[in-house]
């Protein structure tokens, strides 16, 4: 079995949960997602669902929680020693040219658990905080560029944000439309903010 | 009774009907809602409804068409002459200083709204036309402006999946976080891009 979202082959049992929640919300969406779909998704009964976590949302909120757990690891901790470098690999991994279907069906299952945010504060916390985690990330690595001469001294948090929604636009549009020609204008317009970092032709010469 | 999300005082039943579905769907989201809570927030049997409309989706989708309609009328139909003021007052109204209850329910209704297309080909379809529908109506703004002198002859699609990029991401922001200093950053950014279209102080005197 191979998870795009969570990779625990060799994890825990609340692990193994976690993944076949991941598939059973790709299967089903949100809506007709039962703690029983999950059970058959694992190949074991609710009651072993039900001694590691309270319900579906408790169980889908420990998903988010892995995620961001993850994404620290691979982003932050992985990092190289070129800030321009290691916000460009950041770039094109949020948005590789073509998404393979794994890809699409993360970005899918992604866009379902968001919207639970609209009306759960549990949900709107975790968002806050992977999107908050993202801004962060970038933010760093502008700083580190600056610091390092590579970038000019922008407003950090504006450039930073900039990015990030641009990033989360061409995800969203992936997962809620089928806009595939838009995707490439929406890199070319980060291209644009990447390279207005380095303050280049942006300076008038008078 | 205000609708937030569309203004039917005068409509007929089918209008009522959109406009209950709206009210139930903030009040329960989207997996809690069912026939029967909006004819509950109408005071009125299921039966009227479902002579109406065949299911739940149905009724959502007509609720979509509706609001894409409304958005034509008030955008496309009512723009005024100077494309740049028009292209100012489009982005002030999607990303208003602050926002009220009543708009921050209408964000949260049409992420839940959104997310429906991460499972669902019609609703896509439906994300799709809206999506375009933004781009299109920005599109025509920018070329409107540079015919008339205002703007530089910049790469038009490039430039409005740029702008509905960061005003789709500042409404997400609403809607599923609670990021609220991150929106005066959106609109610092935002406003770069509008100054861009202007080609002032881009291009370098060489």
């Amino acid at each position: 079995m191979t998870h795009p979202g969570v990779r625990a082959d060799s994890g825990s049992t609340k692990h193994r949960i976690i993944a076949a929640a991941f598939d059973a919300l790709a299967t089903h969406g949100y809506a007709d997602l039962s703690i029983k779909a999950i059970g058959d998704e694992l190949g074991q009964s609710p009651s072993l669902i039900y001694y590691h976590f309270d319900d579906k949302d408790d169980l889908l909120l420990a998903l988010l929680d892995f995620h961001l757990a993850q994404f620290t690891a691979e982003y932050l901790d992985g990092a190289g020693a070129d800030p321009e470098t290691n916000l460009r690999a950041f770039v094109d991994k949020l948005l590789p040219e073509t998404v393979s279907a794994d890809k699409r069906t993360f970005l899918r299952v992604y866009a379902e658990l968001r919207a639970q945010a609209a009306q759960s504060e549990a949900y709107r916390e975790k968002f806050t905080k992977l999107d908050s985690l993202l801004v962060t990330t970038v933010s760093d690595f502008i700083e580190a560029g600056i610091e390092a001469g590579q970038f000019a001294d922008v407003d950090v948090p504006v450039a930073a944000e900039h990015l990030v929604g641009l990033l989360l636009y061409a995800m969203q549009t992936r997962a809620t439309t089928t806009r595939t020609a838009s995707i490439s204008s929406i890199r070319v317009a980060l291209d644009s903010v990447l390279d207005d970092l380095r303050g280049e032709a942006v300076r008038p010469s008078s």
